[in-house]
């Protein structure tokens, strides 16, 4: 099988690399074109173009920053994918962008009978270089169906969650409950801190039942150290977020949780905060409790 | 050993019972007297008064309401434990209450050579009749010592989280989590619902990653039913978070996640849901982004 990978960023390129040791036959373009190169000595041949990637492809894959360069990479007439794609062709786009935006996409490609899977994954750098992403997948059941594949080789959890768009709005919802998470977990660490208990130990007390997580599992030491290594970036879990609070906004929903978390990145981000761990959102509580910087 | 149980409430009467069946002589007392006969066909005594109780006992044990009538029961000057209490028993207080009663609690005991471990617990009347609560503990290590093999016979996790006080700080710190948590998964199940996937769906393709909870394996289902069987109540959870947003008043921490969860609390109770599982908070979610009633 031959696919097209677009996009050779922090996930794209162990993307690419995961699909050629799979067995794929794997060509690659990137806007940078230098990234192309490390592909190459893995085996993949390169496009100068999304348009020239695309040609002769069973699948694209494309993982790009946000819905304006996802739609240029696929819609662009002249040299987007739309462009060089043949008919029967499947574009698979691994890209955090808005549902409605991959809705569009799938419109515009449809009427080129070209289908489309919009697959956004969690997992970080780690999961991608490791192919254990979690993917969420929205299409229809047959698109889905010549996905599956294609995404085994670069993740481990695949779910379909619905028609087109809904991959996208199961990764708005994954990153509005790890908002509210993470902040609830801060205000607690805070909270023994301030009160005079070692947070560690309330944590200890605290983790195995109702006020368990992922984010107190793996990320409570972050913040009880004061440190934030990543992880995941504050800058790029915003941009997902005004996607969420985007939609919502459009289906009439308040999320006052999510919106509180969103003005709290943008403070860290503006005070040079922005490529730590999300985790850094205690910065925020610690300082509005005036908790002295460091280990807590 | 001989232990007083007082307070036979959803949670005292099963703890009494637990104690009994692990071998220990029990004697009850609840201010609502008729509550101490079902605990006699198990074997206990019974004592009019707190002070009567507590004559002759190794260890109280305490379970009530909220810091009054924790203040009241083991130290008015005429009915109370410290009234009848012999210098070397030890007050093991399993009730809700703030850190500072606790601390203050202790301290009167202490001019009489009574012992006190605050000793909150999670884990609901479920885990109170099958002897599975969570117990978070503080006190002298010499008290905790002499608690721990009182409270394994009722509870499963029994942390030493610090001195006096620090059990009713993790119990603080459990709530103001456990409520910013309920808020993110509500506002994200929301957001699968009015942006047109299925939150059944979203759920399976997020839970087992970053986004997922205790409150997310376990109570979303309830928010999607929108049906909020018990559980744990609202109110007695907005009665924990006036403990902790109390406390964090006191010490100067801003919690802005767990005062806003409050005000939610405070509108279900208004509005007749107090005694519906804590997972209700969706319907503030939902009402505000005017999702349909039912089954989502």
């Amino acid at each position: 099988m031959k696919v097209a990978v677009i996009g050779l960023g922090t996930m794209g390129a162990p993307m690419a690399a995961n699909l050629r040791k799979g067995g794929c036959e794997v060509v690659v373009h990137n806007r940078t074109r230098g990234r192309e190169e490390a592909l190459v000595l893995q085996g993949a041949t390169r496009a100068a173009s999304p348009r020239e990637a695309a040609a002769g492809a069973d699948v694209v894959l494309s993982c790009v920053s946000d819905t304006p360069d996802a739609e240029a990479v696929l819609l662009d007439p002249k040299d987007g994918v739309i462009a060089g794609a043949a008919a029967g062709t499947l574009v698979i786009d691994c890209s955090t962008i808005s549902p409605a935006g991959a809705r569009r996409i799938a419109a515009a490609l449809a009427a080129r009978r070209i289908g489309f899977v919009d697959a956004p994954v969690s997992g970080g750098s780690e999961g991608a270089q490791k192919a254990t992403l979690a993917i969420m997948c929205g299409g229809t059941e047959d698109d889905f169906a010549r996905a599956k594949p294609v995404l085994e080789k670069i993740g481990k959890s695949i779910v379909h969650v619905g028609p087109v768009g809904c991959g996208q709005i199961a990764k708005a919802v994954n990153q509005v409950v790890i908002a509210g998470t993470y902040q609830a977990v801060a205000e607690g660490l805070c909270l023994a801190k301030k009160a005079g208990a070692d947070p560690a130990r309330v944590v200890a007390a605290i983790e195995n039942g109702a006020a368990a997580s992922w984010v107190m599992a793996n990320r409570s030491k972050n913040m009880r150290d004061d440190r934030y290594p990543l992880g995941f970036r504050v800058r790029l879990h915003r941009k997902d977020l005004a996607i969420a609070l985007d939609t919502a906004r459009q289906v009439g929903l308040p999320m006052p949780s999510a919106s509180y978390v969103a003005t709290i990145e943008d403070g860290l981000i503006a005070q040079g905060h922005g490529d730590e761990d999300m985790s850094a959102i205690a910065r925020a509580v610690r300082r509005n409790g005036n908790v002295a910087d460091g280990p807590m």
